[in-house]
Formats: C-alpha cells, sequence, structure tokens
C-alpha cells in the first residue's frame, strides 16, 4: 500500500486557490519524474519523513517548519505550507487507519533551468523496527570531517538544511554495518558529538537528558523536540549543549530517535557493551507512538 | 535537440548481449524516473558529464574510467563500460554534426528497495561559453570544511567520487554569485586548495604548471588530464603536489578546467585584480576543442 501525490508547488503567500486541484495521485510503480530534475542530477532539493500513525500524520507543524526552513537555507521558493498541509491530509486520508507509514516530502528545485520547483508526497509502509525498538542497536562513531562550527563559518556547506544529498549519511551507514554495528553516530572532526545519518543523538547522565546543541552543524530532530517536550512535562530535567565525544562512554543511556523508527536504545558502543534501559526506551516509544501534533 | 537514453545496466562482466536492445530513447520531457528512485531520495547515485563536440565525444576512456572508481567508492555494482560505450555512441549518432552538447551520464542506486540500479544518459546543448572562454572569470575562495587529508581519514565521505549528492556544490556557487564573482574555488579548512565545484584549478607559477594533488579529497580531473598530457607534450613541465592557499595569489596565471566550459582563465581572485594571459588560454582552448580520446 503506497500513495504518491505530485504537487505544483504555490507561492507562499498564495491563498483561496483550491488546493486539491494543485496535487494529483499517480501509480508509485509509473514514471512520474523527468531525467532533468535538479534532485536527480545534483540531489538539489530538501526533504522530510513524517510517521503515519494509525492514520494520524505525527509531528506536521515541527515537520512543515523545517521543511520551510531547509528552503530557505538553500534558497529554495518557500513552501506554501497549508498547500502541503492540505496534501498531507489527503494522503493520510488515503492510507488505512491502522499501521504505520513512512510519509516523505520531496521539495526539488525543478528541472534544470525550468521555471518553478517540482514536489511531490510518497507514503509507504513503515519497516517493521519493533526488534530495534525493544532490543536496540549496536553503535559505531565515525568522523563527518567537519568541525563542530563549520556551518556558521560555511553556510553553503546547508548543513543545517535537510538536502536531499544524502550520499554520505548512506555510506556511513554501510560503513558501520562493515564493522559489524547497526548504526552509527557522527563525530566532529574536533570531537564533538552531532547526530545520526538519519537520527538524534540524546544522552542521559544521572537523571539529566542532553541533546547536541543545534548549533547549524546538526539537524534540529523533530522527535527529539517532542521527547524533550515530554521529559519536561513530567519534571525531567533536559538541556541542549555542545557535549564532547568521550561523554558517550560516561552516559547511563544513549538513544537514536528518529521519526519513523522512533527511539532506539545504544547497547553496544564502538566494539564495547553499553548500558541499555529497556524499560525506559519502551516508555518513549509508548508516548511516541500516541497521536502528536 | 536533446537527446534521452534509459539503460538496463548490466553485469561488469557481462559479454556477447545484444548491446542496443538494453537502452531505449525517451523523450526528454516525458516522465521517465518514478519517486522512488534513491538518486532523487538521496543523491545516490554517481555521474559524469562528457562534452560531445562536432560529433565526437571527449575523454570517454577517462570519463568511463572515473565513472567505474566513483562506483567503486559508492559500492555499486560495476558498471559494464562496453555497454557505457555503446549507448554513448548511440547518443553521439543522433546529436547533430556540428556544435558542443554536454553528455550527462548517470548511475543511480535504483529504486529503493528495488533489484538493481538504474541508469540513463541525457545530452542538451552546451550553454555559450565563449564570453568566459576569452574574457575569464572572477572567483572567490570558499572554505569546504573538510581537512585535505579527511578523504583518507573518512572513506565513507566519499570525496573522490563524483556523487549525485551536489547540493553543496550548487550553494557554493550562489554563494560566489552573490559575491559577484562567477565562480568559486574550493579550500580546504586546513588552507590548501582543492577544486571548483564544477572544475580542477590549474595554476602556473612562471614555466611550471601545477595542480593539487588528487589525494582523494579531489576529483581527478579529466580535462586537466588531458591538459596536462598535451603540455607534457609541447615540453612543458607539470607536477601534481598539496598547495597552500597563499599560493593562489603568487601564481603568474590560474585557470578553472572542466568538461563542457573548457579552460576559463582567473581575472580577479576574491576581489583583486588577477593577471590573465588571454593568450594561454587561447591556445588551451584550441587545443581542447580538438578531438580527444
Amino acid at each position: 500500500m503506497t500513495v504518491t501525490l505530485l504537487l505544483e508547488p504555490l507561492p507562499a503567500d498564495a491563498r483561496d486557490e483550491d488546493l486539491a486541484s494543485t496535487f494529483r495521485q499517480v501509480p508509485a510503480d509509473a514514471p512520474a519524474l523527468r531525467v532533468g530534475e535538479l534532485s536527480t542530477q545534483r540531489g538539489d532539493g530538501v526533504f522530510e519523513t513524517i510517521a503515519v500513525t494509525d492514520g494520524h500524520a505525527q509531528e506536521t507543524g515541527p515537520h512543515l517548519d523545517r521543511l520551510r526552513n531547509s528552503a530557505v537555507i538553500c534558497e529554495l521558493p518557500e513552501p506554501n505550507l497549508r498547500q502541503w498541509r492540505a496534501a498531507i491530509d489527503r494522503v493520510v486520508g488515503l492510507l488505512p487507519a491502522e499501521g504505520e507509514f513512512a510519509l516523505k516530502l520531496v521539495l526539488s528545485r525543478g528541472v534544470e533551468h525550468g521555471p518553478a520547483p517540482t514536489a511531490w508526497l510518497h507514503a509507504s509502509p513503515a519497516a517493521d523496527f519493533s526488534t530495534p525498538r525493544a532490543q536496540g542497536v549496536s553503535v559505531v562513531t565515525l568522523d563527518r570531517g567537519y568541525a563542530h562550527d563549520a556551518a556558521a563559518k560555511a553556510p553553503w556547506l546547508l548543513l543545517g538544511a535537510k538536502t536531499l544529498s544524502y550520499a554520505t549519511n548512506m555510506a556511513a551507514l554501510r560503513e558501520a554495518h562493515r564493522r559489524g554495528a547497526d548504526d552509527t553516530i557522527f563525530v566532529s572532526s574536533d570531537g564533538f558529538v552531532m547526530e545520526g545519518p538519519t537520527s538524534s543523538v540524546i544522552l542521559r547522565h544521572g537523571d539529566l537528558y542532553s541533546t547536541p546543541a543545534p548549533s547549524g552543524a546538526i539537524l534540529h530532530g523533530t522527535t527529539q523536540m517532542s521527547l524533550f517536550d515530554h521529559l519536561a512535562e513530567t519534571g525531567r530535567r533536559t538541556e541542549y549543549r555542545d557535549i564532547r565525544v568521550e561523554e558517550l562512554s560516561t552516559a547511563d543511556a544513549i538513544w537514536l530517535v528518529s521519526s519513523v523508527r522512533l527511539a532506539v536504545g545504544v547497547t553496544e558502543l564502538d566494539g564495547a557493551a553499553f548500558p541499555y534501559d529497556a524499560e525506559e526506551t519502551r516508555a518513549f516509544n509508548e508516548y511516541l507512538l500516541t497521536p502528536r501534533e
């Protein structure tokens, strides 16, 4: 069960349009994009992946805010969030009322020399993540090559944008698998914890939860923010700060959190066993599976 | 006049196939790719751009060698170069016998969860580069964020592969334009000259031509190699070495060289006028426009 909608992107300030006439469903296995697409030629576009859980699109507002922020960083036309929201509603309406789906939003710079960006939404069943959610993942740290202040000095590196140029992220996952691990945590060239290729990193020392400060070198994680809100509401202490790589090994627990896989605990770090809190991880995922705005 | 061929990639060791039956022409303005394409979702694939000059594909061998090398670095199935060469021949046969065209070769990891890579060739008329070839370009240096030995320490950064994840390269060109320049030269975070976003850098100090050593952090430029061969054959001295950014300002001439724009001289560097050798640039392009294998 997949759903694909092609969108004709409206200007951000467009009002009163018949929004439903600006998107149309296409078969998932039919060609929909031209070879001149800059998304495919140069990874030149931005995206979001939203979980659709039992008929509810999770954290739509934060995802759309980040889509807009990514577009601004990449100097793409600002997306019309009303239009995207209407298209998300349409996709959700076409999906089953039960089960977990991954809904990808893509905003591309369009066809080369073309007049306008192109955009689409594509929903497909989420992989079965019950095992990593329950049993955790083994992780290796890998050098991301950038200093942790690179984004401030060189905004053209687009580090704070969720761009389609993800070949390095995929290569880092292959390297992790080659080393016998399930996933990786990127470390800056000057020794700070950054993020996973497709996740945010949360540490717990005692009763304090921390995550790397979103300085621009990493993405501000929608799931991490949601979980931090939940922790604060239930009386726990959270903080954003620069985290040295050495602090990973002194943590009482580490999680990778992301929109679709949700929270997975780290059970092994760079080849050494790591304390894993199955009960707290279960509670995190119980929260993350509830409808969230 | 554009030509698009979709290719069904053969294994590298396949022989005896009817190669012509493994590719087919499609209209350039018709959808040809699915939204599940990993090239478009994650910039996950590799490419080459070949100049077709008056009916001759330039430097086909070096481009195909580099396509194969990029595929190896990205752990893509090794391309069948006989098949690609046959497809290039087909495209060239469909193009006019005169004029300059850009022929892009793309090898994508394929559709997500799909069984095989996807591939295509797309030829379109080259932009008119007569002005920059004759009059040169203004250039600013921009920090690439990586140390010049990053590739050796972190091969998952894929720095030596020509991947489709080019969003940063495009953003750097926009930054150059914002600063009033035509192009940019990337500098490593530790102060070494690297390459342009779509070109190689050649310096001349006196009668010695130099280019950054292809240590893995930069692409080994096909046009740069061809020009160095030509220089050596005509009695000039060339060398590969690590080049400090300070050496740019002491050079007697600097060129950016690439497959389609060919050689353009630097006339302005970081806002200051720079010596420009119009006659030598003209001679370079005269050579580069001759048929080359």
